[in-house]
């Protein structure tokens, strides 16, 4: 058996040097690569997703996974081995239901689709980029009826990113969050709006970008197994454990723009630094799920980086990097501006509170258009009437309504939304679980020090990888099931004090 | 037939993907990496290279090579398929004679050696690396032996970077050329010794920089389909014919280092970015020979960038840019510092005249070395030796002798060298007909201006990729065979003004 698992775990490391290779390709496009290098690009990253999906399918790693079964059996259920084994079966079963010939009609569509994109939006032109939609929309429900049996439509795409949670778990649960976050909204919006112009003087690009640095050190990220570069649209991205990049944007009149970049990607970062060497160069070693990642670059942007505790460390520093910018404004004041609420158009500029109205509403979207109970057609108008009534604004053009995010465009129609919010959730969860099992953590981020922090969540979360389906690490360490009532509770608690509720 | 092509191709472009990729890590590897990356980085790039591998020993490629055979003669000779179906074939059969798990072996073996070497040669102990040369030479030998019937054993070797030629011809060849370089280098440093001290002042480094750029723009080289970027050993590296990138080091008190080297590759970087569109991802989308492309790199390099008419033109530009250190430095006196000519130790720093005594010195060793007339554990010594016969001088450590270049140590014994002279003497020859045709060459450097010859070359060598050999190339241009006497013509003129000879 042990020669069997070495088997697998070579033909698991070939299709990871494979998919590694991409995402250095990838990084390389999203970052420094020249204009003339494009189209070659694309070509080089499709043949090699395509060889590792080859790889990946290959029926002697079915072959293996059978006769390693009995084995995998007999082991712990969260041992290396056994998750392993199960992990890989899952992932392998999944990806052989759909036709090799499906993956590259629909890579080779959304490519175009994104091009398309990228050239109506800055036009606010829909109507240009609405058949190609349609057709990813199309091409999004072919996707799922590869996997029959679903219970809803939506169901199989989820679970490509967020493996195990359902519609009919997820509608509940997100209904109940609209539902208390609404009034929370009011309340707030009631109060006088914050003036957070503080934010928007004007702020050195390159001194931006060494405060961000400074902090990320403190957090724990190693820039001896990572780096950070500049990109349009920022992302982290792996090669290997030892290898965890991360990106930023920088604009001179925006104070959170690299800031909260940074911090997010970082957060991302050290989820796949603190996953457990041993697991290297297998599906064990990635984070968990889109929201159980997303939950730890929204904990390390929000829960940590925009605290009281964090800037009560920090601000004085930030003062002494920009002292003709913040000399006379005081903590209290810079606090309010960085955690500033209000109704506004784009998701990404969005503050702690309204952020999820805006990730819910799209989900809601995207679940009627796969229903057939909404028309491509439909969408802008339907987009519009949404923010209108959970935002209680409209925008006067589809640049900065339907057009504003990639991911439709980009990738399959489902799937990709729900991730931000349980992210937003599970942060609060898993924070509250790290501060009643270390209460100093919060005394420790007044000083800077976020270890004992670090150190918990690398022991309860990081370095398990994907050997947990979501709810079963919710399970392990919270010891019950998702809920929201913790995120709830940060945010009242927050905001309350913050907007004197 | 058309289909059959059209099969090719698609096939071949395949392995282009993989075999881009490879250079994207490898690029990333020297630039920006992080020290934690290196491990992955060697296995991701391992089984990128392997599957290029078998991806172009292909039995199928090898039928399509059959089935097209008749179609291709019927074509001519020149014509972009009869060229892509012979040089393919030329290739594919040089692929085949050696077993996959050789290669296997060796690169791993090399590897490993490399990082041995690197160790070595700072703590000056060939003792330590000996063992692992002697296996490279063993390796080596094997290798040359998948190719019986070689006339000197050499010459398999050779036939990898400089297709055709062999050591019957190169031998004679340099041998001419040390009798004829050796009374030129004594009568140079008999005379009283260049004083090049203001090329070491302090020069800012982002001015090195600027002003390479400034000048590799001027020669043609466009940051839309190309880019520079700092590392440790300057190379130009190609992902696509649209897509060729430079990279360069620089040292704040050596002027040479950076610019130099910048135009050294820009000048690589030309001959890829000149070739036809149209052979984009075959085995024709690259330069033709080693010699060949090194007579590019040192044509724009040197007949160019170390010429009087080019420095009339750009030497007013750097004076601006370093007013402090070379506004009472006149233009003869910055000519002859960086002309200097001088026996030293250190082949990459040598200067036009002496360097091919540098590498003609390797070559033999090497030959030496694979005859068995030249044991490993006494070629610290014949290095020495043959110093002190050629170059007058001798290095008191093994640093600065046999461990100084990487070639024999990360690749085979035999093979790397012969490359560099020949390319000094294609250089010579090609830019002279260059002048022939159009003489204005000067006057129009004198301009800052290099249209003309970059557009000769372009069309004379570039377009065609790897279509001809060497010596096809060669016969084509000048209309005869490769011959010395260009290149002594050149140095003789140049630095018979420059010492008064």
């Amino acid at each position: 058996m042990e020669e069997k698992l070495k088997q697998l775990k070579a033909r698991l490391r070939e299709v990871d040097n494979l998919q590694s290779a991409v995402a250095v390709l990838n990084w390389d496009q999203s970052t420094y690569m020249p204009p003339g290098g494009a189209p070659a690009r694309g070509r080089q990253m499709a043949t090699l997703s395509r060889l590792a999906q080859e790889k990946f399918t290959d029926p002697a790693i079915g072959q293996l996974l059978d006769e390693l079964e009995p084995y995998a059996q007999e082991l712990p259920y969260d041992s290396d081995q056994a998750s392993l084994i199960r992990v890989t079966r899952r992932d392998y079963e999944l990806a052989l239901k759909v036709p090799p010939t499906f993956t590259a009609e629909f890579h080779e569509h959304t490519a175009l689709s994104y091009n398309v994109w990228a050239e109506a939006r800055p036009a606010d032109d829909f109507a240009r980029v609405q058949p190609y939609l349609q057709k990813n929309l199309d091409l999004s429900r072919q996707l799922a009826d590869f996997y029959p049996g679903y219970e809803h439509i939506a169901d199989p795409l989820i679970n490509y990113s967020d493996y195990g949670m359902k519609v009919a778990t997820i509608r509940p649960l997100f209904g109940e969050l609209r539902d208390r976050l609404v009034p929370l909204v009011e309340a707030i919006t009631a109060q006088q709006e914050t003036d957070d112009g503080i934010l928007h003087r004007a702020y050195p690009e390159d001194k931006q970008l060494e405060f961000g640095r400074r902090v990320i050190k403190r957090y724990g990220y190693d820039f001896e197994r990572g780096r950070q570069d500049k990109t349009h649209h920022p992302f982290m991205t792996k090669f290997a454990l030892d290898d965890v990049r991360i990106t930023t944007r920088v604009q001179k009149n925006n104070l959170n723009e690299a800031l909260f970049s940074t911090l997010h990607e970082a957060g991302h970062a050290l989820y796949e630094l603190g996953i457990d060497p041993a697991l290297e160069a297998t599906p064990l070693a990635t984070g968990t799920s889109a929201g159980v990642h997303e939950s730890q670059s929204r904990l390390w942007e929000n829960q940590v980086g925009r605290s009281m505790p964090f800037w009560r460390h920090f601000y004085p520093q930030l003062q002494d990097m920009f002292p003709d910018q913040l000399h006379s404004v005081d903590l209290d004041d810079f606090y309010a501006a960085i955690n500033k609420v209000q109704r506004s158009l784009i998701r990404t500029d969005a503050d702690e509170v309204t952020y999820n109205l805006h990730v819910m509403l799209r989900f809601e979207l995207e679940l009627q258009l796969l229903e057939g109970e909404l028309a491509v057609a439909d969408l802008p108008e339907a987009w519009h009437e949404r923010y209108q009534m959970d935002l209680g604004v409209r925008s006067h053009d589809d640049r900065n309504g339907v057009l504003q995010d990639v991911h439709w465009f980009a990738g399959s129609v489902g799937g990709a939304f729900q991730g931000y919010t349980l992210g937003n959730i599970l942060a609060a969860l898993f924070f509250a679980k790290a501060l009643e099992a270390h209460p100093q953590i919060v005394d420790e981020m007044v000083n800077g020090n976020f270890d004992t922090l670090h150190r918990w969540l690398r022991q309860n979360i990081y370095c398990h990888g994907s050997k947990f389906t979501t709810s079963e690490l919710v399970q392990r360490v919270t010891g019950g099931s998702l809920t929201i009532d913790p995120y709830l509770d940060y945010l009242r608690t927050k905001f309350g004090e913050l907007y004197e509720l």
